[in-house]
């Protein structure tokens, strides 16, 4: 099986199946294609015409998306334990982390993933703090009602669709309630997660659009 | 099962879980609520804090977006049948539901659902150009790939995710593929779809910033 994603400092969606496949110990080559160069286009074309990364390549068969190659690593290699496995609060790990998947402009626009830096600082838009409170609301609702460490009690797919902001507002110093900086706190400790950022620091490449709030 | 939906003319969202509900017959009840009123965020609110259509409240579960909508009826309602019955072609389901439900802002942001008009015109951007060619793209090799006469062999959710895309190239008279065209007659002729247009026909609200290229 091989995983195809961009920097590991920049690209989000690549975070999120990485992050379940590594929380899970299966095995994967890595491909990693620079994002924001003259030769992503084509590098990228070479695997999926969607124009995206990640893209997964198993046996054959090409999975894009981020979501959905999610959905199909619980579903071949998971036996579905990639989702809780309570049927309402699978329904409800699915609804956060297709509300993920969908939403939230304006936080991805102001607040690029950066997750090596920190300390840095963008004006807060109206619309971003609507971002921002809706994620911290959603967090803190299902941390209470399931118990945590994780979203849903147990680490889930609906951890690694979040895991992207838990870099951004670390990076961006993000003002949230105790119970989300909590959260933070479980999912930076995940070694997968560790092992992502130091990746993540030893790569050279910087991608200026996605170096703001200095 | 109760099913809450915006404008059948306008909410785009709203028509993906309704139609895999319609299309396979199960009961539910539909709570339809204005968009673009006064009234509309606080009326939402009263079934989820997502702020959002569509919204399924199922035996005290609520669940919200329409594709986690889609998953949890397939589960619960279909015995998994909402998605193709076969492995590799499940996870390409997935993923071209996936980057539809991510995806194609340029369109979403210039050819806004509005099924019940016709002959509308707008500046095609080399952006929304890129949209459409990728759209046609991804519809024709599915198509071929899976025989037709839905994009997957027979109706599935990706077919309801792409639903309103059919309805934005019928109203915006888009030019595609011949392959891509069958397919969209096809889509407006399924019983359900021709219901949700009647419907859309039949109500009174206009929403200005939905009215374009006249």
């Amino acid at each position: 099986m091989k995983l195809v994603i961009g920097n590991k400092n920049y690209s989000s969606w690549s975070l999120r199946p990485w992050l379940l496949l590594r929380a899970h110990d299966i095995d994967f080559e890595e491909i990693m294609i620079q994002l924001a160069t003259a030769a992503t286009a084509s590098e990228i074309d070479q695997y999926n015409s969607a124009g995206k990364v990640p893209v997964l390549l198993d046996q054959g068969l090409t999975v894009w998306d981020s979501l959905a190659i999610c959905e199909y690593v619980s579903e071949h290699y998971l036996a579905g334990k990639g989702w809780p496995a309570d049927p309402a609060r699978r329904a409800e790990a699915r609804a956060c982390s297709a509300e993920m998947h969908a939403g939230f402009a304006s936080l991805r626009e102001a607040m690029p993933m950066n997750c090596r830096a920190s300390g840095r600082r963008v004006l807060i838009s109206d619309a971003l703090a609507r971002d921002i409170e809706r994620i911290d609301a959603l967090w803190s609702q299902m941390l209470q009602r399931h118990g945590g460490p994780w979203l849903f009690g147990e680490f889930s797919i609906a951890d690694c669709m979040f895991a992207p902001v838990v870099f951004r507002f670390s990076t961006y110093a993000v003002d949230i309630s105790s119970l989300s900086r909590t959260y933070m706190d479980t999912a930076l400790a995940h070694p997968a997660m560790l092992d992502w950022l130091s990746q993540a620091r030893a790569e050279a490449a910087t991608i200026d659009r996605s170096e703001v709030g200095r």
